[in-house]
């Protein structure tokens, strides 16, 4: 079992992605351990470190930034959840190309995610998953719609909601307030043909 | 990649098991490949096989299932999605003991759930998980306080909701109607000396 | 009191604005006894009925609906609602101008709501408000760029989820499946000077 | 039109509830100009002012308080509010009694509004409502047993969730957080006959 404390030992420099997300994403791609997963930008490391839980022991997450305080921010998060074996953290701009290819999974958390749709496409194995982790409602207009003209299937796109419940012995319900919105998840799916 | 076109195929007898609430079970409890997992009643045997699809290869997750009927469906499921080498369906009711022992995660999807924890808690390694996917308020009271009083430490309670989203040329907007609640997920930690 | 048996009675030709949204557009604007409102497109007159029940007795109602069709069973339905003394359809375009002056609300549901914001605004009082019922995202933001241009101030936008509890001697939980999006309310208000 | 300015300009002493509830307490019960309504406890007043907005002119709401100095606030706020000849703070425990008979709507938000049930049957019209602002699950099963054992028919129990949207010119999305849970509302019937 992956050690769940580690996520609140992590060091927290850009907005993290919440296990909430990556729990769907790599759910509702199939992801298992053996396979090869991309995502950019790494930001503080929380996503490649939850893919990399997974896809271990015998598979590998590849995880690109392009600024170099964020990707030395990352390296010391996968260290500090023993994950060093499994992820790699990347000092590259995605944009500028995805080494990898054949890959499981790319999963993008860009300002500007359509713009690294081709990439991803290129990087995919037949009927692997791109994900996109987009807040804003444009933005997912913006990467569904360059995803299907890049080749992408459309898949499906969601919010995911955590209603964290109270248990007492005063009574049982809702937490008062807390977390509403962190990013639509929007997944797109490479053909079998292309 | 576990296939997830496979998720649709699978025969539904009793109520299933969601992916929505399996993906929450396994990444908040950081299940990954070679864990040990038992999960009671099998049902249809959709959670044991999302959790055997993560535990695989080297790990392996047993089903219990009393009703003979379910446990031949549940393992029909199994052998529909791959799994046979890692889902082992027990035709058993969990109440009468579960024969594995320190394992890293137990489910219970019970009318009685409350009643399996002193078995959940002798199954589980130090640290270990138990997770009761619980439809009503009153089941959570109960199997928390059960949970209390048989060792464990209360974790957190959760209601996991997605929000479909359309997303279209006439415009981006959530889906109309559509799933509103399935259970709510409660979580317990065995403590590391007992 | 209005008799809440009537939503059920009346005939529903167009989509409806539930109860939920009503109480809402009504609630946030302060609406009360004596105040005159517009409300365009009519539908099936749901949204007007509502207003008309809490502007009676001394205030007043216009609705606006094009298509004659629709505007006729919104009459019968105004009628069946016993509003006919504070509800008035006029089948008419609100497009083409609202007739009304210093008005404390217009509400608009149109597929392009935006272009009656000038003829709204001509028609409110100081301080009066402008809501807008829009499913989509993109309309959402139409309407307050286009509310902003003609002198609106931006107030707030949300959208309106009730969720139905069961509660039974079995256990209390939220309904399984239901409604989970209607539309999104946008609210402008005229500034006291202009 | 009702000032909404003022709900911001009001003192809260106790928890207050809040416009997204008081809308379908009032809304769901078809309150409008002319009723009278009782409320319990007064609370900081605000259900009891926005109740006295809807019913305003010719209606009349009395707010029962045993708290002294929650009386004193609630009578401050009244004025505030401008409400004083609609809106009555009764230092009173409505436990011992609701000297009003005939009510269109009792409004419970007591500790133990289960207790305040038969007292409210009384006070109502026949086909009046009662609705209880409950925070927990338990409450809400007590106030519905209760309910039922002193003569009222179930109508249903709800949960009003506002997700406040953000528009902007960088895009459109919910609030990142805020509140989730006040409390359920649960609507009790009386009987045309009893």
């Amino acid at each position: 079992m992956f050690d769940v404390s580690v996520w609140k030992k992590l060091s927290r420099g850009p907005q993290v992605i919440l296990l909430k997300d990556a729990a769907v994403i790599s759910a509702f791609t199939g992801l298992q351990s053996g396979d090869h997963v991309v995502d950019a930008g790494a930001g503080s490391g929380f996503l490649a470190c939850y893919l990399g839980s997974i896809v271990a022991p015998g598979g590998r997450a590849y995880s690109y930034e392009k600024r170099p305080e964020f990707a030395k921010l990352a390296c010391r998060n996968v260290e500090k959840a023993g994950l060093q074996d499994v992820v790699e953290i990347k000092e590259k701009d995605v944009l500028e190309g995805i080494d990898e290819k054949g890959v499981d999974l790319v999963a993008l958390d860009l300002a500007d995610s359509p713009n690294a749709l081709s990439q991803a496409f290129a990087a995919l194995k037949p009927r692997g998953f791109c994900v996109g982790y987009l807040p804003h409602a444009e933005q997912v207009q913006s990467f569904v719609a360059e995803g299907l003209r890049v080749g992408f299937l459309q898949n499906q796109t969601l919010e995911v909601i955590h209603r964290e419940m109270l248990v007492r012995k005063q009574g049982f319900r809702p937490e008062n307030s807390g977390l509403l919105h962190t990013a639509y998840l929007s997944f797109l799916r490479k053909p079998l043909k292309t």
